[in-house]
């Protein structure tokens, strides 16, 4: 079968390799679409970060590994002793690898699993590829009127519904998203499924803002060109600031920004994932008893409020694709384009 | 009536001034013991920071302010529409100057108004003098077999408090403490009174290493000698960190540390006012989605637990006072000494 597997920066190969067998307690999986995201190109253009040199804790798995994490596809197989999971079925799938012994998992916290990985980086298989392997419980069912490009859709927004479930969120509050790239968006999408009624999105590319605007912001500020950007956002939050920041951005200046930017006790939450430390005076939170809250990824509730979501129109994703492409063409028109025309496109899906 | 006044950096004058008079709805006290506090070293070493070179927004006062915002005393007027507080009364007093009419102050959180200060910092006077007025809602009663020196105590013993109730402390929770100087002891008394039983100090000094274990630490470290500092808070605590660290440090090195020692969904309070901006990586926090919950002081609420939990013996803090010394010589024997022979104090209290 083909795979899409990467071997180390800038180095993706398309290769034939064996179809995986289906174990007990596994479901094989022929991958629908694919979407392609920042982790993958922060892995393809300065890589391997998440990508194993060595054999990961669960998987025993190292490089080369199969690519893809964001997917869907429809149940081909059924291993022995799996059940409520049919052939034909479609599904979105939860690509966090845990290995179920770790104190974090025991709480139900496989998102910060200390031995964690994921389908698609760590082993395992990844879904850039035309079969694919995984534990009966990583399979989430999709209605039948959600279509699998849209099915796709859903780890990405899962990381937004989940910032989002981790947030003090209120009907009334004001929030600030630092950000309207593809996270930046499944914020927006998920506050707006929860009644938000006030979201400012600072952004400086054009075409992300506007972007950000059809998926819901009320307001864009241009952070390069804002005069007096704090004094902008707490005019427009009623003079005190905003109660939440999402942080999808992760740059340096953004950091004092989101901790000056919330009223007392407000709440800035990390949806990013950073490349080095930054600057960061504790005073910007002492003086109003601000709260700095980590996210990562998502736990498997957060990826069945999505679909949940999607399935009753409460979110709707679709303008969020922005291309689908082969998988034979998934270097030079998936991560070469996302890093040459970034700002054009919110989501290249990979048609398998 | 005497008053020592800080006029700016290494200039503080004990001086004639008049005694104030006590307006409606004040309450005049004369002060009986003062603790000297960081804040006020700061100012007095590298100042004026919080002393106003300006009107304060409440007081209308600049510098030169009477300094002393830890203090206890006793009622020698009660001014005009003043209930329930009478002459003889003996008291500590809350000093944070709040103006009442704030977003912050409307929803009870008078330690992040938007124009707060404190009496003997900001104006309207402070206890190192003969004698004070404040509002009568300041003034809290203190109980009968509780004495002056230790009524003082009350304030420093607040901030501890309170960062301890802005904490999510159960009875199981390992707790590490950086820092061993008055604020870390008023941690340890605060969770000790609350019924926390595995407390790590984190401290250099080896003076302040013997007074944390006095007051209740289970574990002491030296983070200088500690040959792997993190797999040996993780050893103490079962493997896998702490749920909370309460950083009364504020330094570089001291937030890594923090961040990294807390386990999985754990809690870094930070207690500290810090002099500048530091490096600071928030993938520190993100894998093991961790929370930074920045604390300032203190509500009513917690001069009002601090008073009953001395009351009733939960807290016994008598040995923080390591000196008293005359108002005359406040500069010398106390503002110098505490510079020069840090470590050899907790709590120097100039009677008055």
């Amino acid at each position: 079968m083909r795979a899409a597997r990467y071997y180390g920066k800038e180095d993706i190969r398309i290769e034939e390799i064996d179809e995986p067998v289906c174990k007990e307690g596994e479901v094989k999986i022929r991958p629908g679409y694919v979407g392609i995201c920042g982790t993958d190109l922060h892995e393809y253009l300065g890589g391997p970060n998440f990508a194993p040199l060595t054999p990961h804790p669960v998987t025993g798995e190292q490089i080369p590994v199969t690519f893809g994490h964001e997917f869907s596809g429809t149940v081909i197989e059924v291993g022995a002793g799996v059940t409520g999971i049919a052939v034909g079925q479609r599904a979105a799938i939860q690509p966090i690898i845990y290995d179920r012994t770790c104190a974090a998992c025991h709480r139900g916290l496989h998102n910060i699993c200390y031995n964690g990985g994921f389908v698609g980086l760590s082993g395992w298989g990844g879904g850039l590829s035309d079969a694919v392997t995984v534990p009966a419980d990583y399979v989430l069912p999709l209605p039948d009127h959600v279509p699998l490009d849209i099915g796709a859709l859903v780890e990405p927004l899962s990381v937004g519904w989940h910032a989002v479930a981790q947030s003090p969120l209120t009907p009334s509050s004001h929030v600030l998203i630092l950000g309207g790239g593809p996270i930046g968006i499944a914020v927006i999408l998920a506050l707006r499924a929860r009644g938000c009624s006030s979201i400012i999105v600072s952004e400086p590319s054009a075409s992300r803002q506007a972007s950000a605007r059809r998926f819901g912001a009320d307001h864009i500020l241009d952070p390069r060109t804002e005069p007096d950007f704090l004094s902008t956002v707490r005019a427009l939050t009623g003079g005190e600031g905003v109660d939440i920041v999402f942080d999808c951005a992760g740059v340096a200046v953004g950091l004092e920004a989101a901790c000056q930017a919330i009223k007392v006790r407000g709440t800035v939450v990390n949806v990013a994932i950073w490349e080095r430390a930054v600057p960061f005076n504790p005073n910007w939170l002492v003086f109003r008893e601000g709260k700095y809250v980590a996210c990562l990824a998502y736990v498997r509730q957060d990826f069945e409020d999505v679909i949940q979501a999607i399935a009753s129109g409460a979110m709707q994703p679709g303008e969020m694709i922005t291309g689908k492409i082969r998988l034979e063409d998934v270097v030079e028109e998936g991560f070469k384009a996302l890093i040459t025309e970034k700002e054009k496109h919110v989501k290249i899906l990979v048609q398998i």
